[in-house]
Protein backbone atom coordinates (compact mmCIF):
# COMPACT_ATOMS: atom_id res chain seq x y z
CA UNK A 1 0.00 0.00 0.00
CA UNK A 2 1.40 3.71 -1.07
CA UNK A 3 1.06 5.25 2.41
CA UNK A 4 2.00 8.83 0.67
CA UNK A 5 -1.70 8.81 -0.67
CA UNK A 6 -4.21 10.19 1.33
CA UNK A 7 -5.98 8.34 4.26
CA UNK A 8 -10.08 7.75 3.16
CA UNK A 9 -12.93 6.93 5.57
CA UNK A 10 -16.18 5.34 4.04
CA UNK A 11 -19.41 5.24 6.19
CA UNK A 12 -22.08 2.79 5.15
CA UNK A 13 -21.07 -0.07 3.37
CA UNK A 14 -24.28 -0.52 1.20
CA UNK A 15 -24.06 -1.34 -2.29
CA UNK A 16 -22.38 2.49 -3.15
CA UNK A 17 -20.26 2.43 0.25
CA UNK A 18 -18.63 -1.03 -0.52
CA UNK A 19 -18.13 0.30 -4.17
CA UNK A 20 -16.33 3.47 -3.06
CA UNK A 21 -14.58 1.59 -0.49
CA UNK A 22 -12.90 -1.20 -3.34
CA UNK A 23 -12.13 1.41 -5.53
CA UNK A 24 -9.80 3.67 -2.80
CA UNK A 25 -8.44 0.34 -2.15
CA UNK A 26 -7.49 -0.93 -5.66
CA UNK A 27 -6.11 2.71 -5.83
CA UNK A 28 -3.54 2.27 -3.09
CA UNK A 29 -5.26 4.68 -0.64
CA UNK A 30 -5.58 3.43 3.46
CA UNK A 31 -8.91 2.76 3.54
CA UNK A 32 -11.42 3.36 6.88
CA UNK A 33 -14.71 1.67 6.54
CA UNK A 34 -17.75 1.29 9.51
CA UNK A 35 -21.39 0.32 8.94
CA UNK A 36 -23.96 -0.09 11.64
CA UNK A 37 -23.87 -3.86 11.26
CA UNK A 38 -20.05 -5.10 10.93
CA UNK A 39 -20.36 -8.16 8.97
CA UNK A 40 -20.46 -5.79 5.70
CA UNK A 41 -16.79 -4.71 6.63
CA UNK A 42 -14.88 -8.55 6.46
CA UNK A 43 -14.33 -8.89 2.89
CA UNK A 44 -13.27 -5.19 2.84
CA UNK A 45 -10.68 -5.30 5.48
CA UNK A 46 -9.78 -8.98 3.85
CA UNK A 47 -8.70 -6.61 0.66
CA UNK A 48 -6.94 -4.52 3.32
CA UNK A 49 -9.25 -2.21 4.62
CA UNK A 50 -9.34 -0.93 8.64
CA UNK A 51 -13.02 -1.40 10.12
CA UNK A 52 -13.94 1.34 12.53
CA UNK A 53 -15.49 0.33 15.86
CA UNK A 54 -17.84 3.50 15.45
CA UNK A 55 -18.40 6.20 13.13
CA UNK A 56 -16.40 8.64 15.36
CA UNK A 57 -13.32 6.54 14.82
CA UNK A 58 -13.49 6.01 11.11
CA UNK A 59 -14.46 10.07 10.82
CA UNK A 60 -11.19 10.44 12.69
CA UNK A 61 -9.15 8.24 10.26
CA UNK A 62 -10.21 10.04 7.23
CA UNK A 63 -8.66 13.16 5.56
CA UNK A 64 -11.24 12.60 2.61
CA UNK A 65 -14.95 11.12 4.96
CA UNK A 66 -17.44 9.64 2.24
CA UNK A 67 -20.67 8.75 3.88
CA UNK A 68 -22.96 6.77 1.86
CA UNK A 69 -26.29 5.48 3.98
CA UNK A 70 -29.97 4.97 3.52
CA UNK A 71 -31.07 7.98 3.83
CA UNK A 72 -30.50 12.10 4.60
CA UNK A 73 -32.30 10.90 8.23
CA UNK A 74 -29.62 7.95 8.61
CA UNK A 75 -26.68 10.75 7.83
CA UNK A 76 -27.94 13.20 10.81
CA UNK A 77 -27.96 10.30 13.51
CA UNK A 78 -24.93 8.93 12.51
CA UNK A 79 -22.82 12.24 12.35
CA UNK A 80 -24.41 13.37 15.44
CA UNK A 81 -22.64 10.35 17.31
CA UNK A 82 -19.63 11.81 15.72
CA UNK A 83 -20.10 15.01 16.27
CA UNK A 84 -16.59 15.21 18.21
CA UNK A 85 -14.16 13.67 14.83
CA UNK A 86 -15.79 15.82 12.55
CA UNK A 87 -13.64 19.04 13.15
CA UNK A 88 -11.12 19.89 9.87
CA UNK A 89 -12.76 16.96 7.83
CA UNK A 90 -13.99 17.20 4.19
CA UNK A 91 -17.62 15.07 4.35
CA UNK A 92 -18.54 14.45 1.26
CA UNK A 93 -22.03 12.82 1.24
CA UNK A 94 -23.19 11.02 -1.46
CA UNK A 95 -26.38 9.46 0.15
CA UNK A 96 -29.50 10.39 -1.99
CA UNK A 97 -31.82 13.03 -0.59
CA UNK A 98 -33.84 16.31 -1.28
CA UNK A 99 -32.17 19.67 -1.88
CA UNK A 100 -33.29 21.43 2.07
CA UNK A 101 -31.58 17.65 3.46
CA UNK A 102 -28.34 18.79 2.05
CA UNK A 103 -28.31 21.93 2.87
CA UNK A 104 -29.41 21.26 6.54
CA UNK A 105 -25.87 19.13 6.82
CA UNK A 106 -24.17 22.05 4.96
CA UNK A 107 -25.15 23.96 7.82
CA UNK A 108 -24.86 21.03 10.48
CA UNK A 109 -20.96 20.64 9.20
CA UNK A 110 -20.61 24.52 9.40
CA UNK A 111 -21.49 24.55 12.85
CA UNK A 112 -18.98 21.80 13.65
CA UNK A 113 -15.69 23.30 11.94
CA UNK A 114 -16.03 20.58 8.92
CA UNK A 115 -16.33 21.54 5.31
CA UNK A 116 -19.30 19.70 3.45
CA UNK A 117 -19.44 18.64 -0.70
CA UNK A 118 -22.71 16.73 -1.96
CA UNK A 119 -22.67 14.47 -4.40
CA UNK A 120 -25.15 12.53 -6.29
CA UNK A 121 -23.96 9.55 -8.31
CA UNK A 122 -25.19 8.55 -11.61
CA UNK A 123 -24.34 4.72 -11.97
CA UNK A 124 -25.36 1.28 -12.95
CA UNK A 125 -23.94 -1.62 -10.89
CA UNK A 126 -21.26 -2.42 -13.33
CA UNK A 127 -19.86 1.83 -13.50
CA UNK A 128 -20.48 1.91 -9.50
CA UNK A 129 -17.06 3.42 -7.85
CA UNK A 130 -15.62 3.92 -11.44
CA UNK A 131 -14.61 6.35 -13.66
CA UNK A 132 -17.21 5.26 -16.34
CA UNK A 133 -19.84 7.29 -13.83
CA UNK A 134 -20.47 10.14 -13.11
CA UNK A 135 -20.78 12.75 -9.89
CA UNK A 136 -22.48 16.14 -9.31
CA UNK A 137 -21.69 17.98 -6.50
CA UNK A 138 -22.48 21.04 -4.97
CA UNK A 139 -21.36 22.96 -1.55
CA UNK A 140 -17.85 23.41 -0.29
CA UNK A 141 -15.70 24.13 -3.99
CA UNK A 142 -12.34 24.21 -1.66
CA UNK A 143 -12.87 20.44 -1.12
CA UNK A 144 -13.88 20.04 -4.81
CA UNK A 145 -11.01 21.73 -5.92
CA UNK A 146 -9.04 19.91 -2.98
CA UNK A 147 -10.03 16.60 -3.25
CA UNK A 148 -10.73 17.13 -7.04
CA UNK A 149 -8.37 13.69 -7.75
CA UNK A 150 -9.43 11.88 -5.41
CA UNK A 151 -13.25 12.42 -6.38
CA UNK A 152 -12.16 11.99 -9.91
CA UNK A 153 -11.49 8.60 -9.73
CA UNK A 154 -14.81 7.49 -8.45
CA UNK A 155 -16.20 9.04 -11.67
CA UNK A 156 -16.53 12.30 -13.66
CA UNK A 157 -16.84 15.12 -11.79
CA UNK A 158 -18.76 18.22 -12.47
CA UNK A 159 -19.40 20.96 -9.74
CA UNK A 160 -22.48 22.66 -9.67
CA UNK A 161 -21.78 25.31 -7.16
CA UNK A 162 -21.67 26.66 -3.57
CA UNK A 163 -25.28 26.03 -2.65
CA UNK A 164 -24.68 22.49 -1.02
CA UNK A 165 -28.39 21.87 -2.44
CA UNK A 166 -28.04 21.98 -5.93
CA UNK A 167 -26.66 18.97 -6.74
CA UNK A 168 -29.61 17.21 -4.82
CA UNK A 169 -32.25 19.44 -6.61
CA UNK A 170 -30.82 18.29 -10.17
CA UNK A 171 -30.86 14.58 -8.52
CA UNK A 172 -33.96 14.28 -7.80
CA UNK A 173 -35.54 16.12 -10.74
CA UNK A 174 -33.20 13.63 -12.85
CA UNK A 175 -34.81 11.07 -10.45
CA UNK A 176 -37.98 11.58 -11.22
CA UNK A 177 -37.49 11.82 -14.71
CA UNK A 178 -36.20 8.20 -14.50
CA UNK A 179 -38.85 7.34 -12.92
CA UNK A 180 -41.44 8.48 -16.07
CA UNK A 181 -39.50 6.05 -18.45
CA UNK A 182 -39.53 3.11 -16.28
CA UNK A 183 -42.93 3.20 -15.64
CA UNK A 184 -43.54 3.98 -19.47
CA UNK A 185 -41.68 0.94 -20.07
CA UNK A 186 -43.62 -1.38 -17.60
CA UNK A 187 -46.29 -0.26 -19.25
CA UNK A 188 -45.69 -0.80 -22.55
CA UNK A 189 -44.08 -4.04 -21.35
CA UNK A 190 -47.70 -4.95 -20.37
CA UNK A 191 -49.17 -3.57 -23.70
CA UNK A 192 -46.95 -6.04 -25.59
CA UNK A 193 -47.11 -8.79 -23.49
CA UNK A 194 -51.11 -8.64 -23.96
CA UNK A 195 -51.17 -9.11 -27.38
CA UNK A 196 -48.42 -11.71 -28.05
CA UNK A 197 -45.88 -9.46 -28.68
CA UNK A 198 -42.20 -10.25 -27.06
CA UNK A 199 -40.47 -7.27 -24.43
CA UNK A 200 -37.42 -8.06 -26.16
CA UNK A 201 -38.31 -7.34 -29.84
CA UNK A 202 -40.51 -4.20 -28.46
CA UNK A 203 -37.67 -2.94 -26.15
CA UNK A 204 -35.31 -1.76 -29.11
CA UNK A 205 -38.16 0.08 -31.33
CA UNK A 206 -39.10 2.21 -28.02
CA UNK A 207 -35.51 2.79 -27.35
CA UNK A 208 -34.83 3.86 -30.69
CA UNK A 209 -37.83 6.49 -30.82
CA UNK A 210 -37.29 7.80 -27.24
CA UNK A 211 -33.35 8.84 -28.94
CA UNK A 212 -35.66 10.32 -31.51
CA UNK A 213 -37.85 11.96 -29.00
CA UNK A 214 -35.15 13.58 -27.41
CA UNK A 215 -34.34 16.68 -29.26
CA UNK A 216 -38.14 17.65 -28.58
CA UNK A 217 -37.13 17.81 -24.97
CA UNK A 218 -34.78 20.03 -25.74
CA UNK A 219 -37.34 22.31 -27.59
CA UNK A 220 -39.64 22.23 -24.38
CA UNK A 221 -37.06 22.86 -22.10
CA UNK A 222 -36.22 26.29 -24.01
CA UNK A 223 -40.20 27.20 -24.37
CA UNK A 224 -40.58 25.98 -20.54
CA UNK A 225 -37.13 28.69 -19.65
CA UNK A 226 -38.96 31.13 -21.81
CA UNK A 227 -42.04 30.80 -20.65
CA UNK A 228 -43.25 30.64 -24.57
CA UNK A 229 -45.56 27.87 -25.29
CA UNK A 230 -46.15 29.17 -28.92
CA UNK A 231 -45.94 25.68 -31.32
CA UNK A 232 -45.77 24.48 -35.01
CA UNK A 233 -45.25 21.42 -33.59
CA UNK A 234 -46.56 19.11 -30.45
CA UNK A 235 -49.94 20.67 -29.05
CA UNK A 236 -51.91 20.21 -26.53
CA UNK A 237 -54.90 19.12 -27.92
CA UNK A 238 -52.64 16.78 -30.36
CA UNK A 239 -51.33 15.12 -26.78
CA UNK A 240 -54.93 14.93 -25.49
CA UNK A 241 -56.20 12.69 -28.64
CA UNK A 242 -52.77 10.92 -28.69
CA UNK A 243 -53.05 10.07 -24.94
CA UNK A 244 -56.99 8.95 -25.06
CA UNK A 245 -55.87 6.52 -27.78
CA UNK A 246 -53.21 5.34 -25.80
CA UNK A 247 -55.19 4.84 -22.66
CA UNK A 248 -58.45 3.47 -24.48
CA UNK A 249 -56.50 0.58 -26.06
CA UNK A 250 -54.10 -0.03 -22.93
CA UNK A 251 -57.97 -0.74 -20.92
CA UNK A 252 -59.32 -2.68 -24.28
CA UNK A 253 -56.51 -5.30 -23.80
CA UNK A 254 -56.68 -5.82 -20.10
CA UNK A 255 -53.91 -3.45 -19.35
CA UNK A 256 -54.47 -0.94 -16.63
CA UNK A 257 -53.97 2.80 -18.21
CA UNK A 258 -53.55 3.91 -14.50
CA UNK A 259 -49.35 5.35 -14.94
CA UNK A 260 -50.92 7.49 -17.41
CA UNK A 261 -54.18 8.98 -16.08
CA UNK A 262 -52.32 11.75 -14.10
CA UNK A 263 -50.83 13.43 -16.61
CA UNK A 264 -54.04 12.90 -18.90
CA UNK A 265 -55.66 14.69 -16.68
CA UNK A 266 -53.20 17.94 -16.32
CA UNK A 267 -53.53 18.29 -20.12
CA UNK A 268 -57.06 17.78 -20.00
CA UNK A 269 -57.28 20.34 -17.45
CA UNK A 270 -54.87 22.90 -19.99
CA UNK A 271 -56.90 22.12 -23.13
CA UNK A 272 -59.94 22.97 -20.77
CA UNK A 273 -58.41 26.09 -19.87
CA UNK A 274 -58.49 27.12 -23.28
CA UNK A 275 -54.55 26.10 -24.23
CA UNK A 276 -55.44 23.10 -27.11
CA UNK A 277 -52.96 24.94 -29.28
CA UNK A 278 -50.13 25.68 -26.79
CA UNK A 279 -46.78 23.41 -26.33
CA UNK A 280 -47.42 19.74 -24.49
CA UNK A 281 -45.08 21.76 -22.45
CA UNK A 282 -47.43 23.82 -20.89
CA UNK A 283 -48.59 20.95 -19.05
CA UNK A 284 -45.11 22.14 -16.45
CA UNK A 285 -47.29 24.38 -15.15
CA UNK A 286 -49.79 22.49 -13.76
CA UNK A 287 -47.64 20.55 -11.32
CA UNK A 288 -47.48 23.44 -9.01
CA UNK A 289 -49.26 21.99 -6.54
CA UNK A 290 -52.94 23.82 -5.44
CA UNK A 291 -53.15 25.14 -9.10
CA UNK B 1 -44.96 14.88 -64.39
CA UNK B 2 -43.70 11.48 -64.66
CA UNK B 3 -46.86 9.67 -65.78
CA UNK B 4 -45.20 5.95 -65.66
CA UNK B 5 -45.31 6.32 -61.66
CA UNK B 6 -48.15 4.78 -59.88
CA UNK B 7 -51.13 6.76 -59.03
CA UNK B 8 -51.07 7.45 -55.66
CA UNK B 9 -54.52 9.05 -53.72
CA UNK B 10 -53.94 10.46 -50.08
CA UNK B 11 -57.31 10.37 -47.60
CA UNK B 12 -56.91 13.05 -45.31
CA UNK B 13 -55.07 16.30 -45.18
CA UNK B 14 -54.08 16.85 -41.54
CA UNK B 15 -50.17 17.04 -40.70
CA UNK B 16 -49.13 13.53 -41.93
CA UNK B 17 -51.49 13.34 -44.79
CA UNK B 18 -50.19 16.73 -46.38
CA UNK B 19 -46.52 15.27 -45.39
CA UNK B 20 -47.54 11.88 -47.48
CA UNK B 21 -48.77 14.34 -49.82
CA UNK B 22 -45.87 16.67 -50.46
CA UNK B 23 -43.36 13.58 -50.73
CA UNK B 24 -45.61 11.70 -53.46
CA UNK B 25 -45.87 14.95 -55.42
CA UNK B 26 -42.08 15.67 -54.80
CA UNK B 27 -41.28 12.52 -55.95
CA UNK B 28 -43.49 12.80 -59.27
CA UNK B 29 -46.21 10.47 -58.61
CA UNK B 30 -49.71 11.42 -59.72
CA UNK B 31 -51.23 12.45 -56.96
CA UNK B 32 -55.01 12.35 -56.11
CA UNK B 33 -56.31 13.90 -52.76
CA UNK B 34 -58.88 14.31 -50.31
CA UNK B 35 -59.93 15.68 -47.15
CA UNK B 36 -63.47 16.28 -45.56
CA UNK B 37 -63.01 20.50 -45.31
CA UNK B 38 -61.66 20.93 -49.00
CA UNK B 39 -59.77 24.10 -48.10
CA UNK B 40 -56.32 22.30 -46.74
CA UNK B 41 -56.32 20.79 -50.79
CA UNK B 42 -55.68 23.85 -51.83
CA UNK B 43 -51.82 24.26 -51.23
CA UNK B 44 -51.23 21.00 -52.49
CA UNK B 45 -53.46 21.58 -55.88
CA UNK B 46 -51.46 24.25 -56.56
CA UNK B 47 -48.11 21.69 -56.28
CA UNK B 48 -49.45 19.66 -58.77
CA UNK B 49 -51.91 17.24 -57.10
CA UNK B 50 -55.40 16.61 -57.90
CA UNK B 51 -58.24 17.10 -55.34
CA UNK B 52 -61.08 14.58 -55.06
CA UNK B 53 -64.76 15.98 -54.84
CA UNK B 54 -65.51 12.73 -52.66
CA UNK B 55 -63.19 10.11 -50.79
CA UNK B 56 -64.66 7.58 -52.90
CA UNK B 57 -63.06 9.44 -56.11
CA UNK B 58 -60.09 9.73 -54.32
CA UNK B 59 -60.32 5.90 -54.02
CA UNK B 60 -60.81 5.09 -57.86
CA UNK B 61 -57.78 7.34 -59.01
CA UNK B 62 -55.01 5.86 -57.11
CA UNK B 63 -53.73 2.23 -57.66
CA UNK B 64 -52.40 2.79 -54.19
CA UNK B 65 -54.61 4.50 -51.80
CA UNK B 66 -53.25 6.09 -48.50
CA UNK B 67 -55.59 7.06 -45.80
CA UNK B 68 -54.25 9.24 -42.55
CA UNK B 69 -57.62 10.49 -40.74
CA UNK B 70 -58.14 11.94 -37.18
CA UNK B 71 -59.06 8.19 -35.61
CA UNK B 72 -60.26 4.91 -36.78
CA UNK B 73 -63.60 5.45 -35.84
CA UNK B 74 -63.16 8.53 -39.05
CA UNK B 75 -61.80 5.78 -40.74
CA UNK B 76 -64.31 3.53 -40.68
CA UNK B 77 -67.44 6.07 -41.50
CA UNK B 78 -64.73 7.49 -44.64
CA UNK B 79 -64.38 4.20 -46.15
CA UNK B 80 -67.56 3.19 -46.03
CA UNK B 81 -68.74 5.69 -48.31
CA UNK B 82 -66.34 5.17 -50.45
CA UNK B 83 -67.56 1.38 -50.24
CA UNK B 84 -67.53 0.73 -53.90
CA UNK B 85 -64.81 1.90 -55.26
CA UNK B 86 -62.20 0.01 -53.13
CA UNK B 87 -62.27 -3.39 -55.00
CA UNK B 88 -58.98 -3.74 -56.30
CA UNK B 89 -57.73 -1.35 -54.36
CA UNK B 90 -54.29 -1.51 -51.96
CA UNK B 91 -55.35 0.41 -48.65
CA UNK B 92 -52.52 1.53 -46.71
CA UNK B 93 -53.54 2.65 -43.34
CA UNK B 94 -51.68 4.71 -41.39
CA UNK B 95 -54.10 6.23 -38.87
CA UNK B 96 -53.17 5.49 -34.83
CA UNK B 97 -55.35 2.99 -33.78
CA UNK B 98 -55.65 0.12 -31.21
CA UNK B 99 -55.02 -3.35 -32.65
CA UNK B 100 -58.47 -4.15 -33.13
CA UNK B 101 -59.63 -1.65 -35.02
CA UNK B 102 -56.44 -2.22 -37.49
CA UNK B 103 -58.31 -6.06 -37.47
CA UNK B 104 -61.91 -4.86 -38.18
CA UNK B 105 -60.50 -2.56 -40.82
CA UNK B 106 -58.63 -5.62 -42.86
CA UNK B 107 -61.62 -7.65 -42.61
CA UNK B 108 -63.57 -4.97 -44.06
CA UNK B 109 -61.14 -4.57 -46.82
CA UNK B 110 -61.43 -7.91 -47.27
CA UNK B 111 -65.12 -8.27 -47.64
CA UNK B 112 -64.63 -5.74 -49.81
CA UNK B 113 -61.95 -7.02 -52.49
CA UNK B 114 -59.44 -4.71 -51.22
CA UNK B 115 -55.75 -5.56 -50.00
CA UNK B 116 -54.96 -3.76 -46.37
CA UNK B 117 -51.95 -2.76 -44.66
CA UNK B 118 -51.48 -0.98 -41.56
CA UNK B 119 -48.80 1.72 -41.01
CA UNK B 120 -47.83 3.24 -38.14
CA UNK B 121 -45.35 6.26 -38.39
CA UNK B 122 -42.26 7.29 -36.40
CA UNK B 123 -41.24 10.92 -37.10
CA UNK B 124 -41.03 14.20 -35.74
CA UNK B 125 -42.20 16.78 -37.89
CA UNK B 126 -39.24 17.74 -39.29
CA UNK B 127 -38.62 13.78 -40.90
CA UNK B 128 -42.57 13.34 -41.25
CA UNK B 129 -43.29 12.23 -45.06
CA UNK B 130 -39.51 11.54 -45.52
CA UNK B 131 -37.26 8.71 -45.60
CA UNK B 132 -35.58 10.01 -42.20
CA UNK B 133 -38.69 9.01 -40.47
CA UNK B 134 -39.97 4.85 -40.14
CA UNK B 135 -42.73 3.50 -40.19
CA UNK B 136 -44.12 -0.19 -39.24
CA UNK B 137 -46.06 -2.35 -41.37
CA UNK B 138 -48.61 -5.42 -40.92
CA UNK B 139 -51.57 -7.01 -42.70
CA UNK B 140 -50.85 -7.75 -46.54
CA UNK B 141 -47.43 -9.21 -47.22
CA UNK B 142 -48.27 -8.58 -51.25
CA UNK B 143 -49.07 -4.77 -50.94
CA UNK B 144 -45.85 -4.77 -48.82
CA UNK B 145 -44.02 -6.09 -51.11
CA UNK B 146 -45.23 -4.96 -54.30
CA UNK B 147 -45.87 -1.34 -52.90
CA UNK B 148 -41.65 -1.68 -51.27
CA UNK B 149 -40.67 1.70 -53.22
CA UNK B 150 -43.31 3.61 -52.78
CA UNK B 151 -43.48 2.72 -48.84
CA UNK B 152 -39.63 3.42 -48.70
CA UNK B 153 -40.09 7.24 -49.92
CA UNK B 154 -42.10 7.32 -46.60
CA UNK B 155 -39.92 6.50 -44.43
CA UNK B 156 -37.77 3.23 -43.34
CA UNK B 157 -40.06 0.20 -43.56
CA UNK B 158 -40.14 -2.51 -41.64
CA UNK B 159 -42.92 -5.33 -41.78
CA UNK B 160 -43.93 -7.48 -38.89
CA UNK B 161 -46.30 -9.62 -40.09
CA UNK B 162 -49.47 -10.89 -41.99
CA UNK B 163 -51.64 -9.92 -39.01
CA UNK B 164 -52.94 -6.18 -39.81
CA UNK B 165 -52.92 -5.41 -35.77
CA UNK B 166 -49.68 -6.24 -35.11
CA UNK B 167 -48.07 -3.06 -35.99
CA UNK B 168 -50.30 -0.94 -33.66
CA UNK B 169 -49.90 -3.57 -30.70
CA UNK B 170 -46.26 -1.98 -31.19
CA UNK B 171 -47.42 1.38 -31.72
CA UNK B 172 -49.85 1.39 -28.48
CA UNK B 173 -46.89 -0.18 -26.57
CA UNK B 174 -44.75 2.45 -27.95
CA UNK B 175 -46.28 5.67 -27.40
CA UNK B 176 -47.54 4.48 -23.64
CA UNK B 177 -43.87 4.00 -23.27
CA UNK B 178 -43.42 7.40 -24.94
CA UNK B 179 -45.96 9.17 -22.58
CA UNK B 180 -43.81 7.68 -19.93
CA UNK B 181 -41.35 9.46 -20.62
CA UNK B 182 -42.83 12.72 -21.82
CA UNK B 183 -44.67 12.45 -18.08
CA UNK B 184 -41.19 12.36 -16.08
CA UNK B 185 -39.93 15.06 -17.94
CA UNK B 186 -42.48 17.32 -17.62
CA UNK B 187 -42.30 16.46 -14.09
CA UNK B 188 -38.76 16.71 -13.67
CA UNK B 189 -38.98 20.55 -15.41
CA UNK B 190 -41.19 21.69 -12.83
CA UNK B 191 -38.73 20.12 -9.80
CA UNK B 192 -35.72 21.68 -11.68
CA UNK B 193 -38.00 25.50 -12.10
CA UNK B 194 -38.53 25.44 -8.01
CA UNK B 195 -35.47 24.98 -7.03
CA UNK B 196 -34.15 27.66 -9.11
CA UNK B 197 -32.49 25.46 -12.30
CA UNK B 198 -32.95 26.55 -15.89
CA UNK B 199 -34.94 23.30 -17.48
CA UNK B 200 -32.05 23.53 -20.88
CA UNK B 201 -29.16 22.98 -17.44
CA UNK B 202 -31.35 20.07 -16.40
CA UNK B 203 -32.25 18.19 -19.86
CA UNK B 204 -29.12 17.20 -21.22
CA UNK B 205 -28.03 15.62 -17.59
CA UNK B 206 -31.64 13.91 -17.24
CA UNK B 207 -31.07 12.31 -21.15
CA UNK B 208 -27.66 11.26 -20.62
CA UNK B 209 -28.85 9.21 -17.32
CA UNK B 210 -31.61 7.88 -19.69
CA UNK B 211 -29.62 6.91 -22.24
CA UNK B 212 -27.21 5.37 -19.71
CA UNK B 213 -30.35 3.56 -18.40
CA UNK B 214 -31.53 2.32 -21.43
CA UNK B 215 -29.15 -1.50 -21.24
CA UNK B 216 -30.97 -1.74 -17.81
CA UNK B 217 -34.25 -1.56 -19.93
CA UNK B 218 -33.21 -4.33 -22.10
CA UNK B 219 -32.20 -6.48 -19.06
CA UNK B 220 -35.63 -5.82 -17.68
CA UNK B 221 -37.14 -7.06 -21.09
CA UNK B 222 -35.53 -10.37 -20.60
CA UNK B 223 -36.52 -11.01 -17.30
CA UNK B 224 -40.52 -9.94 -18.58
CA UNK B 225 -40.07 -12.54 -21.63
CA UNK B 226 -38.62 -15.32 -19.19
CA UNK B 227 -40.92 -14.34 -16.55
CA UNK B 228 -37.68 -14.94 -14.06
CA UNK B 229 -37.23 -11.47 -11.71
CA UNK B 230 -34.02 -12.85 -9.84
CA UNK B 231 -31.67 -9.93 -9.80
CA UNK B 232 -28.67 -8.60 -8.14
CA UNK B 233 -29.52 -5.27 -9.14
CA UNK B 234 -32.63 -2.89 -9.44
CA UNK B 235 -34.77 -4.59 -6.76
CA UNK B 236 -37.89 -3.58 -6.23
CA UNK B 237 -37.44 -2.73 -2.30
CA UNK B 238 -34.70 -0.31 -3.77
CA UNK B 239 -36.99 1.49 -6.21
CA UNK B 240 -39.68 1.49 -3.61
CA UNK B 241 -37.38 3.70 -1.15
CA UNK B 242 -35.82 5.72 -4.43
CA UNK B 243 -39.85 6.46 -5.18
CA UNK B 244 -40.44 7.15 -1.97
CA UNK B 245 -37.39 10.11 -1.64
CA UNK B 246 -38.57 11.43 -4.91
CA UNK B 247 -42.38 12.05 -3.90
CA UNK B 248 -40.97 13.38 -0.48
CA UNK B 249 -38.90 16.07 -2.37
CA UNK B 250 -41.09 16.72 -5.06
CA UNK B 251 -44.07 17.03 -2.43
CA UNK B 252 -41.57 19.43 0.25
CA UNK B 253 -40.66 21.56 -3.13
CA UNK B 254 -44.27 22.54 -4.23
CA UNK B 255 -44.77 20.14 -6.81
CA UNK B 256 -47.46 17.32 -7.46
CA UNK B 257 -45.67 14.14 -7.38
CA UNK B 258 -49.10 12.71 -9.00
CA UNK B 259 -47.59 11.29 -12.14
CA UNK B 260 -45.69 9.14 -9.97
CA UNK B 261 -48.19 8.21 -7.26
CA UNK B 262 -49.50 5.26 -9.48
CA UNK B 263 -46.34 3.83 -10.28
CA UNK B 264 -45.03 3.89 -6.77
CA UNK B 265 -48.42 1.83 -5.68
CA UNK B 266 -47.93 -1.05 -7.86
CA UNK B 267 -44.54 -1.20 -6.26
CA UNK B 268 -45.72 -0.87 -3.37
CA UNK B 269 -48.12 -4.19 -3.73
CA UNK B 270 -45.24 -5.74 -5.37
CA UNK B 271 -43.35 -5.53 -2.25
CA UNK B 272 -45.86 -5.90 0.67
CA UNK B 273 -46.54 -8.98 -1.53
CA UNK B 274 -43.31 -10.24 -0.61
CA UNK B 275 -41.36 -9.58 -3.68
CA UNK B 276 -38.79 -6.58 -2.39
CA UNK B 277 -35.78 -9.09 -3.06
CA UNK B 278 -37.14 -9.24 -6.81
CA UNK B 279 -35.92 -7.06 -9.93
CA UNK B 280 -38.14 -3.77 -10.24
CA UNK B 281 -39.72 -5.69 -14.10
CA UNK B 282 -41.67 -7.85 -12.06
CA UNK B 283 -43.91 -4.51 -11.85
CA UNK B 284 -45.15 -5.67 -14.68
CA UNK B 285 -47.23 -8.04 -13.48
CA UNK B 286 -49.16 -5.58 -11.92
CA UNK B 287 -50.27 -3.87 -15.08
CA UNK B 288 -53.19 -6.76 -15.81
CA UNK B 289 -56.03 -4.94 -14.72
CA UNK B 290 -58.27 -6.91 -12.01
CA UNK B 291 -55.19 -7.77 -10.04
Amino acid sequence: MNTTLEPVAVIGLGNLGRALAETFLRNGHPTTVWNRSAAKAEALVARGATAAATAAEAVAAGELVLVALLDPQVVQEVLAGAADAVRGRALVNLTSGGPEDARELARWATEHDAEYLHGAVYAVPRTLGTAESSVNYSGSAAVYQRRRSQLDILGTSTFLGTDAGRASGYDVAILAGMYGTLGGFLHAAAMARSTGINVTELTPKLLSWLTDLFPALSTFANEIDNEDYTTEESSLAMNQSGLATITRASESQGVSAATLLPLKELIDQQVAAGHGAASLARTVESFRNGQ
